[in-house]
């Protein structure tokens, strides 16, 4: 069997890029005639299809791509879902977004849903689904990319960050401060590798160091600001009180804030809080968040252009995003007689 | 011509509710066999075809309905339309959200996007656009709802709340505490009927005490919570200092927190800040924000009541739901000299 044609043969022989062969071939009207003449007599030439069976072909496209995401509330995804978005509008690509309230059968039947919808693309959270999951997006040759994940899955490329290692850096930062008694709010673990995977990394630092994380110290909670703030209530009021509270994301440190306060401790004198994800929360509450950045951004973006390029037939390279600490005055030095 | 058999009939003489009529259409394995039979009995008897024109036959169903919102950053439509996707799913019903910029030519193209993926029914928010966009809806039969509304349109029923008689109380409350000397921030009103009913409240209610809303004093922003704080530094640094800046929704409120705390201002000794919304941000800022709750849970659950009656060819009514002055710190007395 002769090898098949690729996207970069096309481009070559029309004397174009290959991005615009792309949009020759799924937006034509945004591509000057002659320019569209000179790839369709190279498509014609080499016999090119593009890689996924058929379904890139420009008259099977839908230009619509999907995205599940666990929640919408409290913005964790919001800022990366609505710049993959805005790139994919000036693409004429639409978005149509599911949710999964974090629960991997109903991720799986959003899928389905998209899958009979049509849509050219899928992108997907993380990694905590069964393998049917992918296998099936395989079996169907839709393009698919995991967000907020740090490693492929069957085939998969993903765009994201180290949970872990983000977490690790939060908890040897914490630890500089000299903090030894120290609680943990983290999110719901069980199908959310995410929210595992700060844990890990906390627990990582504190190991490294021969600090503990007490058991009765580590709760797992929604991340809700009215659970967080009354869990945080319940780790304050504990002797000896804990001297930092280290939360899975800034919703939860938030409501960490809320609960300390209403114990009349003051931040960071009495105790410290940490957050993740720094979305508008973080600088909002006061004093503002010790916070991990996220690139919610860039990361939105980088994975509409790698699913772009896949609904075009090519590979692309996963993409590892860095993320920075933020130093703000919700953490302080220890206090004193921890 | 004879007069079309409705649900109801069916439901009549097959001596069972309507909603086990749309169930036994829509979703026969969830009702019994003998209960189904009946009902297809009925339906062969009466020549009964559900009111928007065939689509809402159970063989023409896709048992997926779309969400055009304006944003998904900064949780505004989140909880409601969290809410409205929760409810759908109990029901089978998978909602695809996408969303418009706050640009109503945007909105007008995923209306076609969802159209083209073949949707049950589709949910808008608010008024502003053009009325082609509802013509299209109504030439193709496909049920729609407006959220975050307080009007009828082109036959399309809504469920909201009045966005002019909410900030209108609130002006007044904040008149009540004494204050003359006031500011507004507002979100963008081309294109945005909430926002813009916002600051008509507030002008007849500052009216009606013979109190002027001063040009300088009014800005208008996008919702976010930099350009909150930037905005809200240039109205305090004016001579007279503003003694409350009045916001059109919690981001811009919390944004003006932020900018009021970096003139080094006390809030609410030197100024107070009012929000509209009650989204988390609310509590979780110092001082709490004084602010409107607007059940958007009830509204998300209502619309999607509503939008699945629809579907299954009955009339539903319009819903206003109440809303609720919230008092907290972040409204004082006039500072002296007002």
């Amino acid at each position: 069997m002769l090898a098949a044609s690729t996207l970069a043969d096309v481009a070559r022989l029309a004397g174009v890029s290959t991005a615009t062969v792309s949009r020759a071939l799924n937006a034509p009207a945004r591509v000057r005639q002659a320019t569209r003449e000179r790839v369709e007599a190279a498509v014609a030439a080499l016999g090119y299809t593009p890689h996924f069976g058929g379904r890139a072909l420009a008259s099977n496209r839908t230009n619509t791509f999907g995205a599940i995401i666990p929640t919408m509330e409290n913005a964790i995804f919001a800022r990366g879902i609505q710049a993959m978005e805005e790139e994919l509008s000036e693409r004429g690509v639409t978005l149509l977004v599911a949710t999964s309230h974090y629960d991997v059968a109903a991720e799986a039947r959003k899928v389905r849903a998209l899958l009979a919808r049509g849509v050219d693309a899928i992108a997907l959270i993380g990694h905590s689904r069964p393998a049917e999951t992918l296998e099936l997006l395989n079996a169907r040759r839709v393009p698919h990319l995991l967000l907020w994940a740090t490693s492929e899955a069957a085939g998969a490329p993903f765009v994201g960050f180290d949970n872990r290692a983000a977490a690790r850096r939060m908890a040897e930062l914490v630890l500089d401060h000299g903090h030894r008694r120290i609680a943990m709010l983290s999110g719901l673990t069980a199908d959310n590798d995410r929210a595992a995977a700060r844990v890990a990394g906390v627990r990582e630092a504190l190991d490294a160091r021969g600090v503990a994380l007490a058991a009765e110290n580590l709760l797992e909670i929604p991340y809700d600001l009215d659970a967080a703030a009354a869990a945080a209530v319940a780790l304050l009021r504990r002797a000896p009180r804990p001297g930092v509270v280290v939360c899975g994301n800034d919703v939860l440190a938030a409501g960490a804030l809320i609960g300390a306060k209403s114990l009349g401790l003051r931040v960071p004198a009495d105790v410290s809080v940490v957050g993740f994800d720094d979305i508008d929360l973080a600088v909002a509450v006061d004093p503002p968040l010790t916070t991990i950045r996220v690139p919610h951004r860039r990361m939105g973006r980088a994975a509409a252009q790698m699913l772009c390029a896949m609904v075009d037939g090519e590979t692309v390279e996963s993409r590892a995003i860095d993320v920075e600490l933020m130093l703000r005055g919700s953490l302080g030095r220890a206090p004193a007689g921890s």
